[in-house]
């Protein structure tokens, strides 16, 4: 059976499985739907699934991470960016109204290379309305995707139920969207959305030519091409080229601001001119302005630059971390080199069992090895998703690496 | 014509027209579109429309203000819900997911004598997902409303447009919803959704006689029935009942955080358990699952108690101003007495001139006589909606009448 015969339920069934999951109580998550309890046909030796507040505890006692998402103090984050507000003078917005955030929204949009931006609470809702906007101005409700899309994985059918869209699952699983996907595909496409980098590929990318001909491609059908940028700013260092020279030939582009960049939420969707127009009434209609955006705004305002101005290390050490790794047959590391700052690794074990383990070395050598295992489609075979960041500190990745290696011994 | 007879597109044209839009630049507000440029037939005369930062600055610079809405200091405000935030040692939360959140939600069910509760980061949000479930549910997609209701008037047709619901209005626009209403409308209606109290009427509210009316009637036929509660805190006075008493019979209630209680932003969605899982996922499915909740929470929280107590004392204060004003012949009070702490002033008067007076008022006398102004159907009549606040400060309820009477004398 070939990846592209994957069913739609399986992919649904991985939707629970993200890495990071068992940091998270409830289920409510956007991007990180809580872990499904998984069978282990052992129920004796099944460790008892730790407390959030342990866990967290026990992270935050940690000198360096494998995956960032150590929980912040809350409370002086915010101290920090209402410092930050206060230092610049920043008038209070009106339901995200205000002449510092139309400056932002400029700033991005420059960045990006677009002719406007919008400021929205969430990536999801951004994506969603794109598609929708493209849907009612062609007329056709087919948006090819991969089929790994954070639409068909992680919102419920969000596309479906609320815009009444039909995903068009154009590509096989492992390996991104790609011109010849559009060319072949076997429906009339309205849209294209691609993720770029593939989260659920370790952050594969396409190369530039591959990319420069899906673009080709969808401009000379007359589809509408957008990317999910949620983790563009990763994917700078491996194409060497500028945001706007990248996004150069999509429709529409939305970008994140609470994963790498660190904060509170929220997201930007960049595009035309009339597009954004559109997209502000659907922010609306999607029940997206909230009174107040500024704490979000200012906390990306603030992050942006020094956080993007960081990634080049990341993606370096994340290179030498995942080779480091791979030289253990016993691990499978994908993809190899990775082009972003972040991978996975595939390795035997039960993900209970690992995640107990990496709580031993989260004891042991204060090193959170990874968030969470989630099983894969081959049995005793479980992944999870590394990303080097600032929380990696200053472990080599020799001894990053050697601390991962203790989730293969017994514990 | 009777007012039951008001065409849509009438009611439509009023959207542009709510009190305090001249604040706000932009025209993407949740319930304050920018207002319409009015043809005056007199260009010569027409006033400079002022920038929203001059406008800001000079009511600032003022003692006393009829309607609330003054910007606050942004970022004073964010650190002071930093420290709340730090006294308690509250944990970050992962998309609205912290014991802290469960905690206010659990508190607002029980305030509002619900099951469960659902923090929403607007009520536009909160609102529509309660519709949406209930007309899955029933399959029935009429949902009987007022003319004036939130969904009519400053939402883009969001519940047709994302929902496929239909509203019915199955009242004349100058009185609040009735039970006879719901057994006299001509379309069998799914759900029925009452704004209490109602904003458009000056915070109108049915005598309690005539909510219990409403609630059995919609029980008896199994209709369910839905309140816009968006200013439920303020009408507690008049019922002189608890909100889980003033809430029973109601399936749902959304509550608000950002007018009265002066909160970031955001909104409760309370009813019952199975419910509310069903709203956490549609809540996911809006793009509403923002990375960081805690700080719209904690801003909710940190204000509640302190803002419910004060409401009793507005209350008494807005029937003392309200009276104050109808005793001049010129101006017309609606309602009157007013059961919370809003109400509707009309008057004589072009909305541009009337705005230049209101200004002129605030350099000379201290005091913000009103927000805005906005047309109605009778020619040469405008409007705006008054509300007492902590803002109307020290000054006697006589003297704020004498103000706002200044607005009668040409400038």
């Amino acid at each position: 059976m070939s990846p592209r015969h994957l069913s739609r339920s399986e992919f649904l069934a991985l939707t629970g499985l993200l890495s990071g999951a068992t940091l998270w109580p409830r289920g409510a998550s956007a991007a990180t739907p809580s872990t499904t309890p998984v069978p282990t046909g052992k129920p004796a030796t099944v460790t008892p699934k730790p407390s959030p507040v342990s866990t967290a505890a026990l992270r935050r006692s940690c000198r360096a991470a494998l995956a960032p998402g150590a929980p912040v103090d809350p409370g002086a984050e915010l101290i920090r960016i209402g410092e930050w507000i206060q230092s610049r003078g920043l008038e209070q917005d009106f339901y995200g109204n205000s002449a510092f955030i139309e400056e932002f929204e400029a700033r991005l949009a420059k960045l990006l290379g677009a002719e406007d931006a919008c400021f929205m609470p969430t990536g999801t809702m951004g994506q969603l309305i794109a598609l929708r906007i493209y849907a009612d101005a062609s007329g056709n409700r087919n948006v090819g995707m991969h089929p790994s899309s954070h639409h068909v994985l992680h919102e419920n059918n969000s596309h479906e139920v609320l815009h009444g869209l039909r995903d068009v699952l154009i590509a096989p699983w492992n390996r991104p969207v790609l011109g010849s996907d559009v060319r072949g595909a076997r429906e009339s496409l309205g849209t294209v959305s691609v993720e770029l980098p593939v989260r659920w590929l370790g952050g594969q990318l396409p190369t530039w030519a591959q990319l420069e001909d899906l673009k080709r491609t969808c401009r000379s059908r007359g589809v509408k091409l957008h990317m999910d940028g949620a983790r563009l700013w990763e994917c700078q260092p491996y194409y060497q080229r500028s945001y706007a020279d990248i996004c150069r030939g999509f429709d529409s582009v939305y970008v994140s601001f609470y994963k790498t960049v660190g904060a509170l939420g929220g997201a930007v969707l960049a595009g035309k001119r009339d597009f954004i127009r559109s997209a502000r009434m659907w922010r609306h209609r999607h029940g997206g302005n909230v009174f107040q955006m500024l704490p979000y705004v200012a906390s990306a305002a603030m992050r942006l630059d020094d956080a993007l101005a960081r990634i080049p290390e990341q993606v370096r050490r994340a290179k030498l971390l995942a080779e480091a790794l791979a030289a253990d047959e016993r691990l499978t590391v994908l993809p190899r080199p990775p082009p972003t700052n972040m991978f996975r690794v595939y390795l035997r074990g039960d993900p209970a069992e690992l995640s107990a383990r990496r709580d031993l070395i989260a004891r042991e050598d204060k090193v959170w090895v990874a968030n969470g295992f989630g099983p894969t489609r081959v049995p005793g075979v479980s992944e999870t998703e590394l990303q080097v960041s600032d929380e990696l500190g200053d472990v080599s990745e020799e001894a990053a690496a050697q601390a991962f290696r203790k989730l293969l011994s017994p514990a």
